[in-house]
C-alpha cells in the first residue's frame, strides 16, 4: 500500500461550515502543519468563486495565529505551472483544499508538476487538508455524482479516478447529512477492492500513514463490500436493483481509529474510558471490582 | 420465534405512490389475498384523513377486481369495539393498513378485541399488509421519530412496542428516499437483538413464516447489529456520536429472500438466472462448461 510509506498526513473534511467561530477542525489542522509557525496555503482550484473563498479560508487561518497564509488558485492548467504557484506549494507545510467540485481538481491539476510536487512533499511530511470535493478528490476512486435518495442500483454512481494520496478507497462526504449510505455502497458494489469512507459534516478524518482517526461532530462510516458474500451486480443489467449479502460496516465517531491497510477499528485504543461517576464508585470503594464487573454483565444481558 | 406459528403474510410497503395506475404491489397484496374473491378491509386507523384513504384504497381494490372492499377506521378506542367492525375484521381475507403516525395506530388498537382479533386470525392465515405508518406498526419494536441526516447517536431515536407481528425486528420505511440509514443504524445500536428493516418506497417485503422475499422497484436492506464487536454506547452520554464495529448489512432488492431466524438471507434461490446472451451462447457451445466457468472466474478476479 503506497499510503503506508508517505510521512504527511491527510486532514479529510466533510464539509459544512468549518470557517466559523472557533473553526475546531481547521484549528486542529493548523496544529499538525506546525501551528503558529506553519506555513498554510489555501487550494481553491475546485470553486468557481476562488477569490473568495481564498479570502474566508484567509481570515479564517490568520484568526486562529497563522501569519503565512497564501491563496493558490488553478482556474486552467497553465496555472499549475507559474513558478510563484509552485514555491508556495513547495514551501507549505499545509495545504487546504476549498469545496467545489472535486472533477475541477483532478482536471486541472492532474497529471502537472504542482500535482507531483505535492506528491513528494506529502510523502516527506507535507500536511495536505480538504473539505467536501477537497476531500473527495483525495482517494484512489472518486464519486462524481449519483442520487443518495435511492436504493443501490447497478450505474448508478459516477465513478472517476482521484489523486490516489489514499489507495484502496473511495471518499463521500455531506455523509449522513445527505442520506449517501446507498450511493457509497453503489460505489463500493462495483469496487469492492476500495473501502467505502463516508464522512460527516463538520467531521475530520485524520489519516497517518495506514490509520486514520476521526474528530470533529459526526462520524465517518467505513463500508466494507470486500466481505460480501453474494453480489447479483454481474447478473443485472444497467439501472437494476442490488442485492448484497454480508457487508460489513463501521460507524467511528471522535477518537475512533480505523487501520486502513487490515480493514478494521483499531480495537484496544478505542475504547473509551468510563464515566467519571463510576471512576469515582471505584474509588469509593475500591475493594468490589468483581462485584461491580459483575454486575455491569448482567445489565448488558438484560437487553430491553 | 413466535411469527413461525402464523399461517398469515405480512405485506410490508416502505410508502410512496403505490395506489395509482396497475398499481403492482397492491395487485400482489390482492393476489395473496385470494384474488378476486378477496374481501379486503382498509384500515385507516393511522391517518388523520380516513374518509380520504378510504375512498382512494376502496377505488384502488375495486379497479383490481376486488368486490368485497369495505373500510373501517378507529378513530377512537370506542371504535375498535363496535360490532360490524370486529365483523368485517373477523371476515376479511386481507386487511390493509394505510399510512399515517403508527402511534394512532398502537394506542388506539393496542390490546383491543380487534388487536385480538387480528392476532388469532393472522395465526390462521390472514394476509396483513400495510403502507408506510402501516408498514413500521407491525415489528415489535417501533421507530417513533428521529432525524435522518445525521449520524448514529445515542438516544437519537424514539423506539416504542409496536404490534408484535413480526418479532425480533425494527421496521423502517421510505428507506432510501429519506436517507434513514443512519436513523435505522441508530435504532439497532440501541437494541442489537432486533434486526432492522429498511423497507424502500414502491417496495415491500412480504413475510410467509420466518421468511420475506422482496418484490417492488426498491430494496429491503436488512442492518444486524447482532454481529457487532463493538459499541461504544454503554460508555457515552446522551447526544454523543456512537461509534459502532462490524455492523453486518444485507441489502435485498426484487426476488432476493431472506431468513428472519437465521437471520441470513436465503442464498441458493436469490442467485439470479444468468443473462439471455449468455445462455444463448451456452447452447450454441454446449461442450465447453468447464472452460467458460474458467473464464468466468478469471474474469471476477481480474477487478477493477
Amino acid at each position: 500500500m503506497e499510503l503506508s510509506e508517505a510521512r504527511g498526513r491527510l486532514f479529510a473534511v466533510g464539509g459544512g461550515d468549518i470557517k466559523e467561530g472557533d473553526a475546531p477542525l481547521l484549528k486542529e489542522f493548523v496544529k499538525l502543519a506546525r501551528g503558529a509557525r506553519a506555513r498554510v496555503v489555501v487550494m481553491t482550484v475546485a470553486t468557481d468563486e476562488p477569490a473568495a473563498a481564498a479570502r474566508e479560508y484567509t481570515n479564517a487561518f490568520k484568526r486562529l495565529g497563522v501569519d503565512d497564509v497564501k491563496a493558490v488558485d488553478v482556474s486552467a492548467r497553465a496555472d499549475a505551472l507559474k513558478p510563484e504557484a509552485l514555491e508556495a506549494v513547495g514551501q507549505a507545510t499545509g495545504l487546504f483544499f476549498t469545496g467545489g467540485d472535486q472533477l475541477h481538481i483532478t482536471s486541472l491539476l492532474g497529471g502537472t508538476e504542482m500535482q507531483a510536487l505535492m506528491q513528494r512533499r506529502y510523502e516527506k511530511g507535507l500536511v495536505i487538508g480538504g473539505t467536501s470535493a477537497g476531500a473527495a478528490m483525495m482517494s484512489n476512486s472518486m464519486i462524481l455524482g449519483g442520487a443518495a435518495d435511492e436504493s443501490p442500483k447497478v450505474g448508478a454512481v459516477e465513478i472517476g479516478p482521484g489523486m490516489d494520496l489514499i489507495v484502496g478507497a473511495v471518499i463521500d462526504t455531506h455523509f449522513s447529512q445527505r442520506g449517501r449510505y446507498g450511493r457509497l455502497l453503489t460505489a463500493v458494489a462495483h469496487y469492492p477492492q476500495d473501502l467505502g469512507l463516508g464522512i460527516d459534516e463538520k467531521t475530520a478524518m485524520v489519516v497517518n500513514r495506514n490509520e486514520f482517526e476521526v474528530i470533529g461532530e459526526g462520524a465517518v462510516v467505513v463500508i466494507d463490500t470486500g466481505a460480501m458474500t453474494y453480489t447479483s451486480l454481474p447478473y443485472t443489467e444497467k439501472g437494476d436493483g442490488l442485492s448484497l449479502y454480508d457487508v460489513r460496516v463501521h460507524v467511528l465517531s471522535a477518537g475512533a481509529r480505523f487501520d486502513l491497510s487490515k480493514r478494521a477499528p483499531v480495537v484496544a485504543e478505542a475504547m473509551p474510558k468510563r464515566g467519571k461517576s463510576e471512576d469515582g464508585d471505584e474509588q469509593a470503594a475500591p475493594k468490589k471490582p468483581a462485584r461491580k464487573s459483575a454486575k455491569k454483565t448482567s445489565d448488558k444481558s438484560a437487553g430491553k
